[in-house]
């Protein structure tokens, strides 16, 4: 007695339509003539936050939903089924950066309505309920921790540090009390054992270039990449650049410089990321030798203990080099210090999940349109893998860019990713009728 | 009837004395525990600036010289000889980097002042009057253009542009309007050929590590090497850390880190100097690759071609570093962009005043405790050396550390330099005497 997904009819179009639609709470940034060609700024607990909150929660009650909202603002949009039981979830986040595009988290939550809004229309009530989930402040760029709230949710994160998070503002203020200013303090635990779901599904843009260069029109997300950053500091001596001979010199931007390019080649050698973003001198004047400089290193792999052997490698080396500089009787070696300021391990879903997208996938795409990929990016889908089995669906990103205004996937793209995400929840809700009976 | 200067009779100590009793003006920078243990930060035309020139106004009236202040505040205190004629110049600046040292500059003046106090408490009447100088705003710290005084006095520079110049204090005001506000805005011509010198000797610190690595005393200055500064700007493209495969970056960071161990690295092997002493990089955050960075190159050598040729080179290998990038079918070139900044032709000091200062410190010293040396530095003397016979005399830096509080030449190494700079001043005076005759 198997449910044929194919006599659910879904509206082409509108998915997209919405995301435009919402976008007017934070358009910026235009980058193109036609009036859909803007970014969003929607700094997560602003006003704007707020107004697209409450059209959310107008939205899925008027599906038949029940709202709840949980101690850190995530919101919970519970769509009834046949039976009890933990919802399977879809979630993602309606926050986006300062300099934002209108899809990255957006498409993720608004994907999810539009499959709500699909099985009202078509009167198909699943087996179990499905949780539409908005975790808050998934970026981390007005209250500077990433995924605070499905940390918290998932119980690696102190409800009381979210809610003592200070923002990023002029002036700033605390997450718990913007939460309560906006009105979205729920009562509801942020707890996976006191609001459980049963699954947490995730669409989302890849926010790199992958699927795009190969050809490829959906990503089944087999995990996260395990990341390392560190501070790294270089010290030596400041002198002057016309009077210091060049074999009495402790330059720190030329050590720097050296082992920024060897950080690279050894992340490279081992099919891993390295990443400078930052990086400042001092003192800063054009004709004095730094004797200062610090940079970020974000060094990233799919396998842990490899990602480990990148960082040893890279630390003995950059030594190697510091040291190196004593190629004369007057030259005096550098100091490099190695300081971690987050790390993270490497994240494999459940594959029971990752089947279940790629069924969905397999029903509409040719094997060679589907590839298995490892976001490289953070998700909320990272906490919830943590409680509950978790994955994630790509859809191609223009050019690999996001985080940016031009942030951008065709219509066509967009209604792809919405078709998978329809027939995962679909079989994965099936999948459960079946195990239970 | 040559006159033995061993007959005159110097004062040891005084000169470091005045040295140190001059620094109340100013003191700042901690960095031992006697109180003579500090830098100064005595800033171009500031209060404290007016505290030492109103000092070394009556100083030097009081030794019988006439006190003329010309158009840019430039001191002229001339002492008399016997014959009318243009006075031989003895040269350097009384103003210091806001975290400057006891000597540089300073030592220049003083050295000279301590010679007039020689003079005349011998009662030693030269054979033409000897005018010591102290130049305006030398640094270009407050005033940001160094040496701008004596280069309008060369008319390298216009008085205008001087007198318009802008300070980098928080709320900025013109060169003319604090000269006129400490009243230093004299009326004397602001002009090598109204105002004239013979010659101008200038004793400084070395500023580098050269002759105490070498275990000299006396550093001949022969001349100042060519320098040229470039604004370096590398464009490639933004994107996250995390989802951007190595080979389709364009990562403006990595790009600029190669190119500045290249300018080093060719710098080196034509003999010059390279430095990058400022260096910004965008957007500037710890998961996003960097698609602009731009930083300082400061590039040396004694030789004007080889400086041009080092140039030449670093350029053509830095577009084949941008362009290297393209090692995939995804990967883009960037873009970099060699702005020049400041350009200053190598000067050769004049041989006869060098061979004067030579002959001076012959006197004294042993041939292996004498060193000619280039001048890694900009100083007053440059412009001087335009227009009329000029040359310098060093001495040892601690460490080569300058514009630094820890700014440091011992007791002796003072003391040896002024008993040069005496030497100096009386051969030449005679030499000048006998020419005549």
């Amino acid at each position: 007695m198997t449910f044929s997904i194919d006599s659910l009819i879904t509206q082409k179009g509108r998915l997209l339509a919405t995301i435009h639609e919402t976008a007017k709470w934070g358009a910026k940034g235009v980058w193109g003539t036609r009036e859909t060609e803007t970014g969003v700024c929607r700094l997560a607990l602003s006003d704007l936050d707020k107004q697209v909150r409450d059209w959310f929660v107008k939205e899925t009650k008027s599906l038949g939903c029940e709202v709840k909202i949980d101690q850190v603002g995530n919101i919970f949009a519970i769509f009834p089924g046949k039976n009890q039981g933990k919802p399977t979830g879809i979630g993602s986040h309606l926050d986006t950066q300062p300099n934002g595009g209108r899809y990255d988290g957006i498409l993720g939550v608004l994907s999810g309505l539009e499959v709500l809004r699909t099985f009202k229309e078509n009167n198909y009530v699943p087996n179990y309920p499905i949780a539409l989930v908005n975790w808050t402040n998934e970026e981390g760029a007005r209250f500077p921790k990433s995924m605070v709230a499905s940390g918290v949710w998932a119980k690696q994160i102190p409800l009381q540090e979210c809610l003592n998070l200070k923002s990023l503002d002029k002036v700033p203020v605390s997450f718990g009390a913007e939460l309560k200013r906006i009105g979205y303090d729920g009562q509801t635990k942020a707890s996976y054992l006191e609001n459980p779901l049963a699954a947490h599904f995730e669409i989302h843009i890849e926010q790199g270039p992958i699927l795009e260069n190969e050809g490829k029109k959906i990503g089944v997300v087999t995990g996260v990449q395990a990341f390392e950053w560190n501070l790294v500091t270089v010290k030596g001596r400041s002198s002057h650049a016309g009077t210091t001979p060049m074999n009495t010199r402790s330059d720190a931007i030329l050590t720097a410089s050296r082992v920024i390019v060897m950080a690279v080649e050894t992340a490279l050698k081992h099919q891993g990321l390295a990443t400078v973003g930052t990086l400042q001198l001092e003192p800063g004047s054009v004709n004095v030798i730094p004797n200062i400089v610090k940079f970020s290193l974000d060094v990233r792999h799919v396998e842990d203990e490899i990602l480990a052997t990148i960082m040893a490698e890279i630390k003995q080396k950059a030594e190697q080099i510091a040291q190196e500089n004593v190629d004369s009787p007057h030259g005096k070696p550098l100091s490099i210090d190695f300081e971690n300021i987050t790390s993270s391990k490497a994240i494999k879903f459940n594959n029971t999940n990752i089947k279940t997208v790629k069924d969905a996938a397999s029903q509409i795409f040719k094997q060679d349109e589907i590839r298995e990929i490892t976001s490289g990016a953070g998700h909320d889908s990272c906490f919830t893998s943590t409680r509950v089995p978790t994955s994630m669906i790509f859809i191609p990103s223009k050019n690999g860019i996001s985080h940016s205004p031009e942030e951008y996937s065709s219509p066509e793209e967009v209604e792809n990713g919405f078709q998978v995400l329809l027939r995962t929840i679909v079989l994965f809700d099936e999948m459960r009728a079946l195990q239970k009976a």
